[in-house]
C-alpha cells in the first residue's frame, strides 16, 4: 500500500569520473562570484582544489574554509554569510563530505535572511529565499547533496538542530566516485554504517509495499557488499561508484515515498551519543542498529525481518529465532568492517545512559509517541546498555 | 558499477487519495487560462471531469477533447496549440492516461514555437520554452506522467516519433490511484505488461551493478504481484497504488542511472507491430517479451537471467536450461493476465513479417548496431515468426 505522498527532488545529478569538468558551464548560469566552501586539507590532497581553481579561472573566488564535522552555527556559518554579504556572491561552491554540505546550505538561506539566521536553523522563521548551491561530494556517507535537509550546532547554547526546506536542495551535485578513492578504512566503514541505518530507518515502518521494501533491499544490499570491496581495495572504481550512489539515494526520500509511520529511532539515540560523547555518528549508529532491533522484535515486527532476512542474508524467517539470527547477521557484519560494536570502546561511559535516555526523550518528543515501536525511558536504557 | 550519468526529475509527484484538491493552488502559479486536455468520455464517466471544474470554478477553461490514442500532430496536436494561441492559455491540463498526456507535451512546445511544429517533434529543432504541464493520471502505464518523452503520430507522412526534451517534464503530475479503479481488465493487464518492459528493456544492459539490478526487479516484482490482485479486484487501492507508483518509475531513467548500453528493442519492434496492425501496445509487448529473451539468450547474457530468475520467480539459474524456465515463466504470467501470447490472436498477419523486420531496421538503426544484443533481419523474423 503507497499511502498520500508528495515527492519532488529538483537536484541534478552530475555523476562518474572526470564530470567536474562541467564545473564552469554549471556556475556561469548563477554568476561570477563564488563561494568556495571546504573543510580541511583533503581536498587539497586529492588535487581537487587546484582542479578547481584551474576550471574556474574566470570566477572571482572567495574562500570559506576549516568547516568542521558536526559544522557550528559560529563560526562556520555565521562567517559564510558574512562573506556572502561582504562580497555579493551569486553561488557557493561546497566541496566536501556532509558537514561542509550541510554549513552551505545553511549559510545559502541565512545570507538573504534580514534577521538572526539562527531563527531558521532552530524554525522559530522560515526561508524565503536563498544563494544557489552547488556540490562537490567527496564521501559517501549522509546523502546531503540529495537531500533538503541539515544539520547545524550552536555550541554557545549547546543547541544541535535538523532542519528542513526545499530551499538547501542543492541545484547540481557533481558526484565523481575518484574523490572517495583516499577515504580511510574508518570513515569508508563509518560512512556507509551511516547510509546503510538511513535505509534501515525508513525500512522499518507501519505500512510495507513490494515496491519500496524492494528498492530499500537493494540499496542496502549495494551498500554491503560494495564497502566491503572498497575496504580491501579503496582504488576499486565499481565499488566506490555504487556506495556513492547508495548513499544518495539513501537519503533522499524516494525509498519512503508513501511508506507508513517510521520516525528515526536509532538516529536520535545516537545524536544523544554524540552530544555526550563527540563519537563517529555512523559506528555509533552501527553498534546501536542490533540492539535497537533486539528491542523491537516482536511478532507484530517479524515481517520486516523476514524481507530483509530473505533479501538481505539468505536467512528465511518464520519465527523469532529466525529474526534473531538476521540481527546477528548485521551485528557481524558491521563489525566484519572493523567497528567493534561495543560503545564502551568509543570512549561512552554506562553512568551517563540515565542521562542520554532522558536528553533523547528531551529533544525528540517522537521518540515515545510517533516511531514505528514506540521508546519509553526503559526501553532506551535496555538499548543502551546492550550496546555497552 | 556505475556508468557516468546525469540525472533530474524536475516533475513534483503529488500522489494518493484526494490529493486533486490541491489542483487550484497549483494552477494559480501559472496564471488562469486553462487548457483542458484530455481524450473520450472516460473522465466524465468517474466523475472527474465535473470534479474538475467545480475546483477551477476561478479559472478560465478551454478544452481540447477527443485525445486519440496514439495521438496524432494533426489534428490533436494543432489543434491545441491553436487554442493556446487564441486563448493566451497560462498553463496546459492533461487529464487521462499516456496518449493524452503525450499530445499535451507536444502542444506545450509546439505553442509557443514560430515554425513548423512537427520539426520539434521529428527532431530537426530544439524547444527554448514551453507552457507549463500539470496532469491528472488516470491510467498506470506508460510513464509519461514522471518523464520527459512523448510518441506522436503524424498520419500524413506515415510517421511516429519518440522524441524527449526536459522542456516537457511535467511541473506537477497528480496521481490518484482510485482514478483507475475503472479501468477494464484489459488496460490494466496491456499497462502494467508495458511497464515491466519498460524496466526489462533497461535491465537487459551491458553492464550491471547491485542497486540498479534490484531496484529494477524490485519495480518488476511490484508490477507483477499487484496486477494479479487488480484483475481480481478491480477496487482494490492498495494495488492500484503499488501499480501507479511502480509504472511511474519505470519509464523515469531513475532505474537505469549509470547503466551500459541496453537499446529498446521489444519497443522497436512493437512499434512496427502497431503501425502495421494498430494492437495494443502492451499486449504487443507482452507477447515478444519471452521470444526476444529466447533469441537472445546465451552463456553472454546468463548473468541476466540469473538474477531475473532469483529475485522474481525464486528460481536458481545455473545454465542456460535454467534459463528457459525463467522465460517461460514470464510467458506464463503475460498469459496469467487474459493475453493471448500469440499475436496471431491480435491480427497481426504472418506475410507481413518481412516487411515488419524491413520497417524495424530503417526506423530504429540502433536495432543492428547499438543494442544489449543486436539484431540483424534474421533475428527480427525469428522473433516475430515465434511470438505469432
Amino acid at each position: 500500500m503507497i499511502n498520500n505522498f508528495t515527492y519532488n527532488t529538483p537536484t541534478k545529478l552530475i555523476f562518474g569520473s572526470g564530470v567536474i569538468k562541467d564545473l564552469p558551464n554549471v556556475l556561469k548560469e548563477y554568476g561570477k562570484n563564488v563561494l568556495l566552501a571546504y573543510g580541511g586539507g583533503s581536498i587539497k590532497k586529492i588535487g581537487l582544489y587546484d582542479e578547481i581553481y584551474k576550471l574556474l579561472k574566470d570566477f572571482n573566488i572567495i574562500e570559506l574554509s576549516g568547516i568542521e564535522p558536526n559544522p557550528k552555527y559560529d563560526p562556520s556559518v555565521l562567517d559564510g554569510v558574512k562573506l556572502c554579504r561582504e562580497n555579493k556572491i551569486d553561488v557557493i561552491l561546497a566541496v566536501g563530505g556532509g558537514s561542509v554540505l550541510d554549513c552551505a546550505k545553511a549559510i545559502s538561506i541565512c545570507a538573504l535572511y534580514d534577521g538572526e539566521g539562527w531563527d531558521l536553523i532552530s524554525g522559530k522563521a522560515f526561508p524565503k529565499d536563498n544563494i544557489p548551491l552547488v556540490d562537490i561530494l567527496t564521501l559517501a556517507a549522509t546523502g546531503s547533496e540529495y537531500d533538503a535537509s541539515a544539520v547545524i550546532s550552536y555550541t554557545k547554547i549547546n543547541d544541535k538542530r535538523g532542519f528542513g526546506t526545499p530551499y538547501i536542495f542543492p541545484k547540481v551535485s557533481f558526484l565523481d566516485p575518484r574523490y572517495t578513492f583516499s577515504v580511510s578504512k574508518w570513515q569508508t566503514a563509518c560512512g556507509s554504517s551511516d547510509a546503510i541505518n538511513h535505509v534501515l530507518e525508513q525500512f522499518f515502518n507501519s505500512d510495507s509495499s513490494i515496491i519500496n521494501d524492494n528498492m530499500m533491499t537493494s540499496v542496502i544490499k549495494s551498500l554491503m557488499v560494495n564497502v566491503k570491496i572498497a575496504l580491501e581495495e579503496p582504488d576499486n572504481y565499481s565499488a566506490r561508484s555504487e556506495l556513492m550512489y547508495a548513499s544518495s539515494l539513501a537519503c533522499n526520500g524516494i525509498l519512503a515515498n508513501g511508506t507508513g509511520r517510521s520516525g528515526w529511532p536509532m538516529h536520535s539515540i545516537e545524536h544523544a551519543l554524540s552530544a555526550f560523547f563527540d563519537i563517529t555518528h555512523g559506528a555509533g549508529l552501527a553498534i546501536i542498529t542490533p540492539q535497537w532491533m533486539r528491542e523491537i522484535l516482536s511478532d507484530n515486527t517479524l515481517n520486516r525481518f523476514k524481507i530483509l532476512g530473505k533479501n538481505l542474508f539468505d536467512i528465511e524467517v518464520n519465527n523469532i529465532k529466525d529474526a534473531e539470527v538476521v540481527i546477528d547477521s548485521f551485528y557481524k557484519f558491521f563489525n566484519s568492517l572493523g567497528i567493534s560494536m561495543h560503545l564502551a570502546d568509543l570512549g561512552v561511559k554506562e553512568e551517563s545512559i540515565d542521562a542520554m535516555a532522558d536528553h533523547i526523550l528531551k529533544y525528540d518528543s517522537t521518540v515515545g509517541s510517533h516511531m514505528y515501536v514506540n521508546l519509553d525511558k526503559d526501553a532506551l536504557v535496555r538499548i543502551l546498555k546492550a550496546s555497552m
